[in-house]
């Protein structure tokens, strides 16, 4: 491959109190929070949310992209981050970031997959 | 894991002719035209070009997200689609839209990874 995009985690974790996996809008707080902190880009998102049971939200950035969906009726989300080198090697940035979703979430890591594309 | 949300596909692919990876519309009009045929719902969508140099574009389902990034200077695109089996099993959705994806950008691909979250 000519070019390295960047590198991709993808989670599967539990969360014990679902209160935090029940509506986005604490989560996109915290998300903009991290997207400031980190020195990265909003270029648009979506947040939705499924009536009580559990929200999907999905931010792009100019290096590439994190998602999450959220099923409280199973204490279980999946989240992704995924940030492109292309002008600097963000790989610390999406495992610091991968950390401190977790603890925001005071979730258990169920499954991690770090994929470098 | 108590439910196990759904297959993702994570690809690489190269483009000889950089057309399509250097503007959003068409592929936004080719998603559109996939979520309808594949019975998928959207519920919100993020396109942002570069100013020539390529795109990104992210498309939140109730099923998930698809997203795709576009480096047309290296000939390049990640793409990703992650259908969770909430309602009924999404699989082979997932494979047979990465392959419509595929032939629309007339693409090798690279690299290419099954995920079952």
């Amino acid at each position: 491959m000519p070019y390295q995009p960047g590198l991709h985690i993808l989670a599967e974790f539990s969360v014990a109190a679902v209160t935090s996996l029940s509506a986005s809008a604490p989560c996109k707080l915290f998300f903009d929070g991290l997207i400031a902190e980190y020195g990265l880009e909003k270029v648009g998102e979506v947040y939705h949310d499924f009536n009580g049971a559990g929200f999907t939200g999905v931010v792009c950035l100019t290096e590439s992209h994190l998602s999450i969906h959220t099923w409280p009726e199973f204490n279980l989300a999946t989240f992704d981050i995924f940030l492109s080198n292309y002008q600097k090697d963000n790989s610390e940035k999406v495992k610091a970031i991968y950390n401190r979703v977790l603890s925001f979430f005071e979730a258990t890591e169920i499954k991690k997959t770090e994929l470098v594309r």
